[in-house]
């Protein structure tokens, strides 16, 4: 099982805080040695960071932690490869085009024989069943519409795909292009919205301790999602099995499935 | 004008070097002040760095002249902007996938009117002539080719519709799948193949000084291709206006109209 990270948030925000919970359990205090990926949306455009390295010993992710990277949209992976090979095609997040916007997809989890669903327009750079997975949600969404329907109605579209690919195995999945950040809990999936008043978040998987309110402005709003909870000391929405949450300026904006 | 930089090996190579010389000339020693980026291909993978701002002035080009990110292909590119805002998505590398291969592009010139073209599968991202022409370009490719065709039936046709773009302006680009590295020149565009026996380098943009036969194995073959000459005391080739040529394993693979 591989561990996802997501932010949405209503200003750039810094995510080296999460990033260095997760980067954690790349290795040391979680299992996950097959590489690791994060996507940091800045407008229509983005950042891809990847490494078919243990994270806890990735030097990129090393600099990560110090590049000063604020972004309003985050989607970030952790791999134990279960399908595919260690190598940097295999690498969550994914990135496809689609209506002129670029979309990214990590999964956490296993989708026996969803490789034998015929692809015709995306294709899988690799040879994960995730990728596969994610070019046959393309293909679906890009016969479905022509041009970009309306963010309700294209989240409700990736619901119902998410639902049929979900029977395959596990299907826990964010998806982004940068606006909305979509979260599909299959199995596991937690969030967190921080808001003012801001207080103190203790990371589980790292000694750092960080106060929220020396680093924030009132208005600030900054949800975070991932696979199990970072922090000890806050309170996280755990997801139900089969539900999706639709997160945008950092808040839950659509909730379907639950 | 911006500046473009790509490599061909035939073994895994450290471009620090070179791109320590085209990052000074983003800002420091040349006008392309408004953002740069490169792409490092590792197998079917590719790793993607880009920024908004001077590379001279970047952090993140900084971090990745420490990197030791050894790559076959690498296309990289410093903007000076004449169409589209200074912002990530107008920033090159331009990245699209087709027959399930990565394709990576970076242009250096002006397309008058290329954003007239009308575009089927695959749309911009940002708004930049450049980004347009690539969309062109792919699709143009996809219609013609719905398998991959023979490396030379691909390039060729490359070439030609490079030839047809190539009227609207100035088309200098560089185009690769990780495999080959296509090097149009529309007007300028100069390359040099290092290889046994190395000798040492000395970089025309920084107080930089290499004795490539320190750092190679005699089998090493590596060419970079460069807008302008990298370095002052080698013997760079200037390639024909309306000429192509392919690179693949660090050498010229195929030469076209010149």
């Amino acid at each position: 099982m591989c561990e996802l990270m997501g932010m949405s948030a209503n200003v750039p925000t810094d995510i080296c805080f999460s990033f260095a919970g997760l980067m954690q359990r790349g290795g040391r205090t979680g299992p996950h040695r097959d590489g690791w990926g994060v996507v940091f949306y800045e407008g229509k455009g983005y950042r891809l960071f990847r490494d078919a390295m243990p994270s806890s010993e990735s030097e990129l992710a090393g600099l990560l932690r110090e590049l000063p990277i604020k972004s309003c949209t985050v989607i970030s992976h952790i791999r134990k490869a279960t399908r595919g090979k260690i190598t940097l095609e295999n690498t969550h997040p994914f990135v496809r085009e689609l209506w002129g916007r670029s979309w990214c997809f990590a999964h956490n989890g296993t989708l026996k024989g969803v490789r034998r669903r015929s692809l015709d327009f995306y294709r899988p750079i690799g040879t994960t069943d995730s990728e596969h997975a994610f070019c046959w949600l393309m293909n679906a969404l890009r016969s479905r519409f022509a041009r970009p329907p309306r963010p309700t109605t294209f989240w409700r579209q990736v619901y119902s795909l998410a639902r049929e690919l979900d029977t395959l195995g596990s299907f826990n999945f964010l998806l982004s292009d940068g606006r909305y950040l979509g979260a599909y809990c299959s199995t596991h999936l937690s969030w967190l919205t921080r808001c003012a008043p801001f207080g103190a978040a203790e990371l589980i998987d790292d000694e750092l301790r960080v106060d929220f309110a020396t680093v924030t402005q009132p208005t600030d709003v900054v949800t975070v999602v991932a696979t199990r909870p970072l922090t000890r000391n806050e309170i996280w929405t755990t997801m139900a099995p089969g539900s999706m949450t639709v997160f945008a300026d950092g808040r839950p904006w659509l909730s379907l499935g639950s």
